[in-house]
């Protein structure tokens, strides 16, 4: 098997090419046991496994990368513990050669740092004739995506892997992330921890978090503690400096970047407990006269609080909880929110009054705020994120020379791909978080009190539940999505990806993993390899026993996924279609 | 204090009406900690604590009881381990008296069994004065209900109670239950335990155990052994007459009846690994001519399979299933399903084909199949559930005489209060478990494969996402729903109660919590004391600080209940609203 040791000094391409043209393309035929999500190019001609050697060992000359060395560490403990049960055995023969010894792990440049557009392709192959398997990437986070797909290539107790199979993988999209609210209801960092896990297992590899809001103020910051001391929800529901670098490394040893979302100027209600002076109709009622009179409502929800754009005080805050972020995170993408800017908080100010009274306007008011915090996050050597609205609400957005396309990102959430195309049709990169796709919040009901609507027999709040984004968003849903919907190829060329985002009004640690798995799954293999087959067809039928698979195998990891079929379905392939 | 004292000795009613004359009333204002479901009367005219002394004790003089026993040792247990820290700390003075000693029980009928309709009434006192509380009961479960309301005027570390407080309690309905499906997806005996013990912490008294479906009969049977065998998803996924014993007497501590339900002649396609011989279509295609012939599927959902009621065979095991139920389960109630017979089913067998040839009809075999079974549940000394489907469903239905009113209980899960009404008016006792109410797993799509529906950018299965009986029913739709709406007072003494269901297409341990919780302590509370204040006024907006509070209890007592809200909105009250 010479071509095993060539692997390594061949450019990937050439490697894939000369795979297929060696052995016939199987991969768009089941598998005895599958990689979630399915990799580009996957051969294994003759369903076969070998034993894992109890002196198994992935073989890395590279001890000098630490986040490498601790995932060599990890799936080596892995492969050895996990011991695998597949709903289905797979049906494979036992190679007759000696147990695989070694995954060899070979990288052409290990200095690339892990940041947007990183290359993560590798290619493995596992051989049972000569007992060893390879492993080549360009990077370091490369050779993870390819750890992990090894892992899953093995099961059982003692552990197997499958023997003579060719994998070469590369994604799609380089921004495929989930996006996690901590500040509506408070997560603990063990919690984000198994998130992160759960998604480089996914091979995602962008971890939004969306620290803070209106509700609660949970990062303790250096330069401003008071923030945290007086916004959170407790001593004991804060993000110490040293928790977020315990959560950075970890996200860095599973090839998961984390990008912080400090929400401004709008969402900002907690930052009133440090700083009432800043932050204008912090605490009030939030929707003052009613429902049928939602345009002079504070917020879009409760609670209220947005920054005073008028308020010098406000930028020496903004700039310190900026420069602190940025010390914190190493991510070279800063996430500065500004959704949602509702004109009767600002109009709620004595100041703000007079400004508008003199011909100012709400959208000059954001400018304000964008030209006084935009560059000084540039000048951080930040990319700014921002949400859709800056660019698109109808009331409140600002002009696009205020958001240079240079260094702004934004990201999509309303009105499908309509909103993606109007954004990158304007010359904008984007991250596609459509709510009516990936919003995994929805479909479970209001959460405001005392809401009357419900207490009618003859319909559920007109049927929909009441949820805004409703209705739940399935994982066929989810799957089906193609971002690039509608655009053109250079349009499309301006997508870097897409989130899954779990909004934390009625969510917590209780429902985290069940919201979120395998939800973020199908997405995550939309976005990696795509959701259509060979000929172009959607593959949801296909991925519909796969995925039962990979949430099975989740569940084993401790993940707890939540089931897409009752276990029936999976042990009678076909039997729970609805066309036959 | 000497009121205290008489408090065992006299009739409960008379000792309610001497505390609210002695007292202030004050079961409509929000109490500083307080007990779910509410209370029928609470008094707590001071909100005043008073420690727990470290040698508290539960002093009962009927240790010949030994569920009350294990309660007792329990709940002693609890009062010391559960430190329970509330959201928002209680406004209440500590008592200068000192600490309390002991809660003493009194029972007056100790041999009344857990059975439908038992007394579950109870009045408690807790005096800081004399350091002594006291239970009075009619029967042990209702001591049981005691103890628990007992155990949540309690938190803290050390421990307190709410101090000179007064309770007289009982329930509305007698039958307030729980619905699993442990078929179409498996629960580990712990999940089931968990499970009552949840219930029992909110007062709910019917486990309904729909234990065996189309898909898995996990339920081993001595004198059936194969059923299980050849039809449970595994030797790991069974309930053996062990568990089962363990799981009746879990429920017995806790005042929770076991009602164990085998669905038939429907729901059988897992009979038929140990008899193909008995059950018609099954392991066929459920769906066999697409979508747009619904009326020619087999089944309601995959998979298929129906008891025949041409062969004796079928009676003969059925027989046999219905004796070892009734042997391993106490309950005076054998639910027996009877729901969703498709009619395209019992056409695919030839011998059903030449009975309906011959001028014989689809009710007559449900009729036959009824007359073969029901007296012999009866001869048992079972009054016998089934679903509404035998007297309502619109093609297979049977003549009421078959099921005589005096040994049938009807559970309505169709059209909401119209087939309620339908059923008490011809004389029916009946369950509500309302799928527009009542079923806990609605709102999360559909499970079937290869549904090309979801691939469609515009709409997501028609905007309702495909769920059967969408949306999600919110804790409030839950809360407001009266089940006897619409009747007569007459007709409304038939109903017996109601159950939340939670059908395991898509739920499985790893969602059981969450699903489940809090909305079934939503109903909970309704079919206990009610869901309106003293001026019958739905009390739903009162109650949402109450069950934020109480499912963060749950939380802390290991029940992975879903968050309902922000936890902002408990420590702002009021600003969560939709009117002020």
């Amino acid at each position: 098997m010479a071509k095993i040791f060539l692997l390594s000094s061949l450019p990937i391409l050439s490697v894939l090419f000369l795979f297929l043209f060696l052995f016939p393309l199987s991969y768009s035929q089941a598998l005895p046991i599958n990689v979630w999500p399915k990799p580009t190019t996957i051969s294994w001609p003759i369903p076969r496994a070998t034993p894992l050697s109890p002196s198994f060992q992935i073989l890395s000359a590279y001890s000098q990368e630490p986040h490498l060395q601790s995932a060599v560490a990890r799936y080596t403990r892995l492969l050895f513990s996990e011991h695998h049960h597949p709903i289905v055995a797979p049906a494979v023969n036992l190679s007759s050669s000696p147990p695989l010894r070694s995954l060899t792990l070979s990288i052409s440049d290990l200095s690339s740092p892990l940041q947007h557009g990183v290359d993560e392709s590798y290619s493995l192959s596992i051989s049972s004739s000569t007992g060893l398997a390879n492993l080549a990437a360009i990077t370091v986070w490369g050779a993870m995506r390819g750890l992990e797909t090894f892992s899953q290539l093995s099961w059982g107790d003692p552990p197997v892997i499958a023997a003579d199979v060719y994998v070469a993988d590369r994604p799609i999209f380089p921004h495929r992330g989930v996006m996690l609210d901590t500040s509506r209801n408070y997560y603990p960092v063990e919690d984000i921890m198994r998130t992160i896990e759960a998604m480089g297992a996914n091979k995602l590899n962008v971890f939004h978090w969306h620290i803070t809001d209106s509700h609660s103020f949970p990062l303790l910051l250096p330069s401003e503690p008071d923030l945290a001391e007086k916004g959170s929800y407790g001593p004991d529901m804060r993000y110490t400096p040293e928790d977020v670098k315990a959560i950075v490394e970890f996200g860095m040893s599973r090839g998961v970047r984390v990008l912080p979302e400090i929400d401004a100027p709008g969402h900002t209600g907690s930052w009133a407990g440090a700083y009432p002076e800043i932050v204008t109709c912090a605490n009030m009622f939030w929707l003052p006269n009613g429902l049928s009179n939602w345009a002079e409502r504070l917020a879009s929800e409760p609670g209220t609080g947005q920054l005073n754009p008028l308020k010098p005080k406000t930028y020496q805050v903004v700039r310190r909880v900026i420069h602190d972020v940025a010390s914190l995170f190493p991510e070279p993408f800063y996430h500065a929110g500004g959704d949602e800017i509702i004109p009767g908080c600002w109009k709620a100010d004595p100041g703000i009054q007079t400004f508008l009274a003199n011909g100012g306007t709400l959208s000059q008011l954001l400018e304000v705020f964008l030209n006084s915090t935009h560059p000084y996050i540039a000048s951080l050597n930040r990319t700014t994120v921002y949400w859709e609205d800056v660019l698109l609400d109808p009331l409140v957005k600002v002009e696009p020379s205020t958001i240079p396309p240079e260094t702004t990102v934004l990201q999509t959430w309303n009105n499908g791909p309509n909103n993606t195309k109007l954004i990158v049709s304007a010359g904008y990169r984007t991250i596609v978080s459509s709510s009516d796709f990936y919003y995994l919040d929805c479909g479970h009901g209001d959460f405001v009190g005392n809401d009357s609507s419900y207490d009618q027999i003859g319909s559920d709040r007109g049927g929909d539940g009441g949820s805004w984004c409703g209705p739940f968003k399935t994982w066929q849903r989810v799957y089906d999505y193609d971002i690039t919907y509608g655009l053109s190829e250079d349009e499309a060329k301006l997508v870097l990806g897409g989130e899954v985002a779990l909004w934390s009004e009625q969510a917590d640690p209780t429902v985290l993993d069940s919201r979120m798995w395998p939800r973020a799954s199908a997405m995550a293999e939309t976005l990696w390899s795509g959701n259509r087959d060979q000929r172009g067809k959607k593959r949801y039928a296909e991925a519909t026993d796969r995925l039962n698979d990979w949430r099975h195998r989740m569940v084993g990891r401790g993940i707890r996924a939540e089931p897409i079929q009752p276990l029936w379905c999976r042990t009678h392939p076909g039997m729970c279609d609805v066309v036959r």
